[in-house]
């Protein structure tokens, strides 16, 4: 393991996170008619986070001197799974430093009594949550700044534009790492192995920053056209692009109440959940390489077909009337169509934002809420879950092997579009990686019902342990955010214990950065030098 | 496609079943004080299913008259699958002949006011779950002889018998087809392919058979000499070995209340679900071999490792409690003990007798259970599930792929014992295996829940509709019998629709079968001739 170069390389991760919590600072300042305002325990906390940040940088600088070795495989997965470690915590420092309440108690005056400020549990699943971009909370309100100051509430939204955009890929493109980058980058792009992507690891660096960053201004401006202010257009901007899902408000966009809002974020969140690479060939011109990319088009069809399945189950149930027109037919077909496309979308591209508590749908819309989860966006977005070309694959794979098992001398080569794909490693690695998933979900699911206790849940609530526990390792495990039950859509993880809270935490960061680079780091064999 | 011979051997195991069927014919008549009482309708429909039987036979084997052919692998395949679908449809005459009822409604001086008979679906439900050794039920009362005759419950653990030594051991190792049955053999036998077992087949078909037959008769006096009548003692013995789980009885083996003959029942439930090449060996004299297995050594820690954590965890929420005596503490312990370990067994083994409404247990307990459904029993044995050395081999092709991906060059071989394993085809074969269960457990559950109205469930349930699915589903595809929730130990399946039932009856073929033979009838391609 060559250590120093290791400790060099997070060390400007550090510094990155660093700089990137200056941009937060401003926001802790307001100007109104009576004066400049600041809020001081915000300020303070986050200055003192840049400050440690700048610390950490120099202190692995000065550890990684010297000479520069060439980082091989094992040197880039470690990297990789270590700065997001590092980041993580340097992220959960503001929380902790601010003092940040992730609940308050009032008397019936409406003041507060009392307040629980954030643990360092609740810290690191909340920075988690933020780079992973799944968007999970354990703050209960939102709204008051007199518990969770403005520039914090900016900071957690800027873990999502980072975790979205990806460090390593922000770092490639910024420092230019040459042939280390490329290594790097290569352990942290989501999706199954892209041909043609390797190529010039830096152009496509940028290539995808530039992309994230135009889309991010145009949804900015689009919000801040629609109504929204400055802070909240771009913090919704940042949770869309990232398809992360923090909000700035208790009810998520549901908040705004607007279908002009929740159409334009929709639109962007398909974006988002699709791959960059063919986003860039469309603003090229190459519209027709949009429907002839199979996993787009697949992509596409789910989201639309599941919608109008959610539509017309709800409807059969009843789930979108509103207490004050049940009998306007067609008022309540609308509210369907925006309610259950908004919610497909969101959970399919692993945002999580919500505008309706799907917690109350029926069993069908839950159930396919639930699978939709492990589907996610398309390879090389900012989504997660297991990727749509992953389960196109998966399924033309397990089919080829039903023929298989009666004429084993024939092997019809897989198809993906019109290209031909017989790479034996690729066949396994797609049987592996479900696997993986199932066997992580498995182990992490019967561990939260181990080790959470029962009054986690009320005496109403207790029967859903199971489902409620499996929908949060699925929310979280796949990046998206709110699951069913006790962690629905207008609930939050604060009840957890801390053991359970880091076992979420440690879930994002697996589902990430898709699970082996977070794993080996567990494995002895990994360490010891060979 | 041999068309002809396929025909002639279907035609044989249609007449295995109709002769089977004449053993049930004389449970019909009971001599008591005052004559010999005849179950009319139970003696007419078996008469009268008899008969088809035979006419079936001789039909078949009409049409498959002419030249042998060799047995290919698809035709193996073709026979196996449609050999079973036969043996189901015509082991549902009998339950349609006789019209038993699946539920009666009483006037409150208890008279029989109203009865429904089984429908096809409920029949062939029955039957599968018979054959497949599942054991689940729709029939609501079972002690009734005007709802149930005799002669006809003993038909229904008949076919548990027939199921359990596998219709195609049978028809080995009494009509010796030679290379034909060493094809039907491997086509049939659960597990992965067992090197050893190949080179003799007959041989072995007759040992497997002989085991069998020597461990019911053992089980059945046993069950005698503690106090059971005959009839009764048969038919738990043909539940037990064949881990299947049909019971005499509504409250199942919890009916007779006796400690001993739970144990007696658990030991032999731990044997049917060991490999019966070992049990071979241990007669022979060669105990060590026992030990020195690593699926047998890991299926008795696996089964006592998680009787401790049930019996643990059900003491902590008071789930042994019984009503008189909730102070008595050793009470409570040995009755946790009791009901544990035989509830564990019973589903890891896939039998699914019950003693004591595991449903009622805390989220842990009722989620390892249900995780327990996909473990089952050893190769080789007449248990379900996916088989403890699957596990064994996927948790290690899975740690070996950790390895892999920092370590790319050096491939460690797999160990099992002291044997390395590195046959590339078992490797894939194993992950196809799991892969193939994943996709069909998400796909039975999620049709489930989309074809079955809510209104199987009442109002309080209804919130259990997920879960309660899953269970059905898992219950069913793994050979168990009882589920959670409305299809939880002290329910039973008749609640569902009959295209549910028929879903379900399809998934226990699928699980008997181990997937691919039922699958490739479902294909096109393995009917068009090549």
């Amino acid at each position: 393991m060559n250590t120093s170069l290791v400790c060099r390389l997070l060390g400007r991760v550090a510094l990155l996170v660093g700089v990137s919590m200056l941009f937060s600072l401003p926001w802790g300042f307001t100007w109104r008619d009576d004066g400049l305002h600041v809020e001081t325990r915000g300020v303070v906390g986050l200055s003192l986070s840049v400050l440690i940040s700048f610390c950490v940088a120099g202190l692995l600088s000065w550890l990684g001197r010297g000479e520069t070795g060439r980082l091989y495989r094992k040197e880039a997965m470690a990297v990789v799974g270590l700065c997001w470690m590092l980041a993580t915590v340097l992220g959960a420092l503001p929380f902790l430093f601010s003092g940040t309440s992730r609940l308050a108690v009032r008397d019936q005056s409406g003041t507060i009594s009392d307040r629980v400020p954030m643990s360092f549990a609740d810290a690191i699943f909340e920075s988690a949550s933020g780079f992973s971009t799944t968007g999970a909370t354990v703050i209960g309100d939102l709204e008051d700044r007199e518990l969770v100051p403005r520039c914090i509430l900016f900071w957690r939204s800027s873990t999502h534009f980072l975790g979205g955009l990806g460090i390593i890929v922000l770092f490639v493109a910024i420092l230019g790492q040459g042939s280390a980058g490329k290594t790097l980058m290569r352990s942290e792009m989501p999706g199954p192995s892209q041909q043609g992507m390797r190529a010039r690891m830096q152009h496509t660096a940028w290539v995808f920053t530039a992309i994230y960053l135009i889309l991010n201004a145009v949804l900015c401006l689009l919000l801040v056209l629609e109504g929204m202010g400055w802070f909240d257009a771009i913090c919704h901007a940042f949770g869309t692009l990232a398809t992360g899902g923090f909000s700035t408000y208790n009810a998520s966009l549901g908040h705004f109440d607007s279908p002009s809002i929740e159409f334009t974020v929709t639109v962007f969140m398909i974006l988002a959940g699709s791959n960059f690479a063919l986003l860039y060939a469309v603003m090229a011109g190459r519209w027709g390489d949009l429907w002839r990319d199979l996993e787009w088009r697949t992509y596409i069809v789910v989201i639309f077909g599941v919608t109008a399945l959610v539509v017309a189950f709800g409807l059969w149930h009843d789930d979108f009337v509103d207490g004050t027109n049940a009998l306007a037919q067609p008022e309540e077909f609308f509210r369907a169509i925006r309610f259950g496309l908004f919610q497909v979308v969101s959970i399919m591209t692993t945002t999580g934002f919500g505008t309706h508590d799907f917690d109350g749908w029926n069993s069908f819309g839950r159930g396919v809420l639930f699978l939709l989860m492990f589907v996610g966006g398309c390879a090389g977005s900012t989504g997660g879950g297991l990727k749509v070309i992953r389960h196109i694959l998966f399924l033309k794979i397990l089919k080829r092997e039903i023929e298989r098992s009666f004429r084993p001398s024939v092997v019809r080569p897989l198809r993906i579009g019109d290209q031909a794909v017989n790479d034996p490693e690729m066949y396994r690695g797609i049987l592996v990686y479900f696997s993986m998933i199932l066997v992580i979900f498995v182990f992490s699911w019967m561990a939260l019902v181990t080790i959470e206790p029962d009054s986690t849940w009320n005496d109403q609530e207790i029967k859903n342990k199971l489902i409620d526990s499996a929908s949060g390792i699925a929310a979280t495990l796949n990046n998206i955010g709110p699951g069913l039950g006790i962690v629905g859509a207008t609930q939050n993880y604060a009840h957890f214990t801390s053991v359970a809270k880091l076992l979420f935490a440690w879930l994002m960061m697996l589902g990430r950065l898709e699970i082996f680079v977070v794993l080996v780091l567990f494995s002895p064999r990994f360490w010891r030098s060979a």
